[in-house]
């Protein structure tokens, strides 16, 4: 097996073996394989594709280069979401409070900024003493006390993602839609949640600019995640616009605040029950968590601290109105 | 200016502006724009092509990236050739001496092997004491009182497709036709020779697999040779079996003194007759060199050293009696 015959099968458009895969992600993450060669790799896949079998395989060839977690010792069902990114989505800091509250626990494994979006991680460190970095051992602790954590992954999930990752990053390989599918559910399969919504963005602010791309990304994602066994669901949401009235790290924890607190634009409140929803659906019957959502936010029960005031919310909600949104439950096959 | 722009116009089917191809190989030889990021260009220029304008001004790019030489001083017409390679092509060995012999300087600034093919060099160094690195000054003395030299090119000599011509080789983007013409050419056309003549080989023991490839390529590098003032002309050759009987650096250099003096296989006589031919015609009139290289040959009056002796002829000639080569003085547009 050498690299070169791996990169010419897919520059010469041809399918990928089960063996190249695990291969060529294996050498790659014990630094075998050069960055160079790499990079030239995913420009042959960026351009040529990769088919729903390829994409498997190299999803399960990534979270086999590192350690998978176990939630199974928690007494609540299990259930995280994944934003693809858009300018002014802070969904995840009121979301995952929302949803441990109604009873399950959201093991939020969250991302720094890519490109002109902002991460997670980022947003939540305009919070002083706040930090990103937990072990395990914190991680499951707060998880089963809390219901809710959001951390950075460890070092130890999918090594081979986290390398590729900042790789794409630098070679114009970003906007790859196998690559980008097969990064995001190899950190999510390999973190063992039981359910997963995805939130696929659409639109100028998106890295995703149409409708077919994401639609394409979104149903490669379902079937990635419903394959290994995760219940998977994904929205498409329109990000024409920023969501919210706010973009920047503090603004946006503080926007977050106000939507706990039963306040907040309607357009993030809406996205908000709007997967927080789709969380309860995706979680098996028996161990769904509590439904109510709405009331939750509305009495301001999940927030801990004062409902904030004076931000105004001058704008109508635009969301879920336009037509370039619609749920899908199962890949258009 | 920066590199994933560069990246992203040619991977999204755009054509690269002047500023762009200038930057992109300034930086590159510079070291600014990292390896993984020009093979993932490399790749992108391989599956989507460039067309003759920036082809151009890539091969401009490369040339400025060193120094020029300059064979003014010389009472002789200068005249080059280069071969795409193949398997058994010795052709460089006997066809300087008998060109120079013909009253032009050869100036051959040879390679290494590639892929599967021998380089000249190689071919050299099977002979005890030979050594292919000549400063630019022991080189002008050779040419000027040998009237044909084989060596390396020097450092200074296109510095660019040096450090490009290495990253192709591990990442899988050799085979693309505007890098291997800008490669070829921008050597060429630093080195300073008046005319050159190219053997594009085509068939199974080529890079060229089929004739439109080889036509393409050789029509490519016709245009840039032009375009920069050298009198070039292509001749397409067929490499769908080994040239002469022997492949291997020290039977193909004993083969090629045969050939020198006045025996050999019959079809690497008729090759390298054809190349003197070409090589004579395209030195401008009045400084051509004198006629008669078949008579030189056949007389062994180019070789030094008694005619080889044992060396079995089976094989009828094969070359040019195939369809799959033509001569070309001008591109087909």
């Amino acid at each position: 097996m050498d690299v070169i015959s791996v990169i010419r099968t897919k520059r010469d458009r041809g399918e990928l073996s089960d063996e190249q895969i695990d291969w060529v992600i294996d050498a790659y993450t014990r630094g075998a394989v050069a960055d160079e060669q790499m990079s030239a790799l995913a420009m042959a896949i960026l351009l040529n594709g990769m088919n729903r079998k390829e994409i498997a395989r190299w999803t399960a060839a990534m979270i086999a280069s590192g350690e998978r977690m176990n939630f199974s010792s928690l007494s609540r069902p299990t259930s995280d979401k994944h934003s693809t990114g858009g300018v002014g989505d802070k969904i995840t800091l009121p979301l995952g409070p929302l949803v441990a509250a109604c009873g399950a626990a959201v093991p939020q494994l969250s991302g720094r900024g890519l490109g002109h979006t902002g991460g997670t991680l980022d947003k939540l460190e305009a919070i002083p003493g706040w930090r990103a970095l937990l072990s395990n051992e914190e991680m499951l602790n707060v998880l089963d006390g809390v219901g809710s954590v959001i951390c950075a992954a460890g070092d130890g999930l999918a090594p081979a993602d986290k390398k590729l990752y900042a790789l794409r990053d630098v070679t114009g390989t970003v906007e790859a839609i196998p690559l980008i599918a097969s990064s995001i559910m190899s950190k999510k399969i390999a973190e063992g949640t039981g359910s997963l919504v995805l939130d696929v963005k659409v639109g100028t602010g998106a890295f995703m600019k149409n409708l077919d791309d994401a639609r394409e990304l979104a149903s490669t994602m379902v079937e990635l995640g419903t394959d290994s066994g995760v219940r998977t669901v994904a929205l498409l949401t329109d990000m024409s616009t920023p969501l919210g009235l706010t973009a920047g790290n503090a603004l946006e924890v503080r926007e977050s605040v106000e939507v706990l607190a039963g306040g907040g634009p309607a357009d993030v409140v809406e996205l908000t029950l709007a997967l927080a929803r789709e969380m309860h659906d995706a979680a098996p019957e028996g161990r769904r968590p509590g439904e109510g959502a709405g009331r939750r936010l509305g009495d301001g029960r999940v927030a801990s601290h004062d409902r904030g005031a004076g931000v105004t919310r001058t704008r109508s909600c635009r969301w879920p109105a336009s037509s370039t949104w619609s749920r899908r439950r199962r890949p258009a096959s």
